[in-house]
């Protein structure tokens, strides 16, 4: 998927949301918990009762891992599920993977070859041959770490002069276009979005850290939009967790129209 | 494991080598081709052949992922088999994972409570809470990349004064002792090998880049064994593939020992 496909299909659904699949088989409702594949069942679920509010799904690997083999086969079975029921929807491998360039080209592997992800985020810590091996395939996205939404993010990724998101943010514009290549860009920081839009004024941001993290959906908007949207902003437990019943899918459909209004308003006014 | 219990084993084996296994479909003999499970096949083969002289495996988790779930089976099964046959060994799942805190919960958990590795090699960019709940499991390990090994180092490991390597050796000892902390260190950098022992005179430092990538075993030895040994040298395409015959174990048993013997050398030299 091309970039001027992700803003047509956000320009339609009037949404820059990304619906988090950190799929907790602990969280799941009981009634799921004696299907033969409670995780597919409850992403599937998800996936149908939230896909007319969001443009994107983005599996959080550990929570799959954590599984084994068994959770693999969940992963594989929800990518192929969103691809093949909404074809218009991008997929993100929340993987946070890198590492060096024969090892990072089997991850490029994995996810784009042997499987249905459009992206994949990616760590920069071991540089250019750690990130450019998932830039060989054709519309398909590195989603790279640069200021990450947690407490952990002041240890290392304001240090230095410019600071290192920064660092990371200029430099890995000389290894991949705007058409291959986005940011995370933790929502907990959104005086931040402003430094970084900046820096990388055409790439999209990816946005974690809205609803259970605490950042605000209003200024990540007001800092972040650009002329082709540039945002797309994840919540995870605020939407597939808000509710436990054998309601979860509604009450997540709910919360999940609630986040598109809301984004809906902000394209209006910024758009 | 702890750290006594791995200088007793180099002690004993007169070796700190850890084999790589980095187990390419594609490159293994052929006639394990047939077989229900070739990558566990050429594991048990390659673990059978060399346990004598290497007090680590360290299976690179890409290589599995890039199969689906039939990796993750494969890799499972390795694990197990080094765990149950060859107790005394060191377990490392090379996977440079690294996620905010309840994310890296849940990948501690797949590694230390579902699987039997002794150790995770761990990406410090996402700082302190990306990094400690792999600490809370009882003599297990995170190796923390510090310098690696690949080109890209030099794109932001160096950057910052100190450079942003120095800051994650010195702040991540406040995370975590000796005991359960390493780092990763690249042996294509022998003179910075120096400069991390005396940033980290105590731990225990993985060094991959041995071989194929180019680093020199005596150099490493020469300013990394501490008095507890404190190195664990990698090694996998040089062992792995030295044949890809019928013989490629006996070859890879020939070239884990000559390693073996280089290593005895550098531990009567030096300690």
């Amino acid at each position: 998927m091309n970039s001027n496909q992700l803003f047509e299909q956000i320009l339609k659904k009037r949404s820059f949301l990304c619906v988090g699949l950190d799929t907790d088989i602990d969280k799941i409702p009981e009634h799921l918990k004696s299907k033969d594949d409670p995780v597919f069942e409850f992403n599937k679920a998800i996936v149908d009762a939230t896909h007319k509010y969001s443009i994107a799904y983005k599996p959080n690997l550990a929570f799959y891992e954590t599984l084994g083999a068994k959770g693999l086969v969940s992963l594989e079975k929800t990518a192929e599920y969103i691809k093949s029921n909404y074809p218009e929807i991008f997929i993100i491998a929340d993987a946070k993977r890198g590492d060096i360039g024969n090892t990072s080209k089997m991850y490029a592997k994995a996810f784009f070859e042997n499987s249905v992800f459009d992206a994949v985020t990616v760590a920069p810590y071991m540089g250019e041959d750690s990130v450019t091996p998932f830039l060989s395939y054709k519309d398909k996205w590195v989603i790279l770490l640069a200021l990450t939404s947690n407490k952990g993010a002041d240890d290392f990724q304001f240090s230095g002069n410019p600071p290192l998101f920064h660092q990371v943010i200029k430099k890995s514009q000389y290894w991949a276009s705007p058409d291959e290549l986005m940011f995370v860009t933790g929502a907990t920081r959104a005086d931040m979005i402003d430094e970084i839009r900046k820096l990388a004024p055409e790439h999209f941001l990816l946005v974690p850290g809205v609803g259970a993290q605490g950042g605000s959906l209003a200024e990540v908007a007001k800092y972040g939009i650009n002329e082709k949207c540039g945002l797309i902003v994840n919540s995870s437990r605020g939407i597939i967790y808000a509710d436990n019943t054998e309601n979860f899918a509604q009450v997540a459909s709910e919360k999940a129209k609630g986040l598109r209004d809301e984004m809906n308003n902000l394209l209006e006014q910024y758009l």
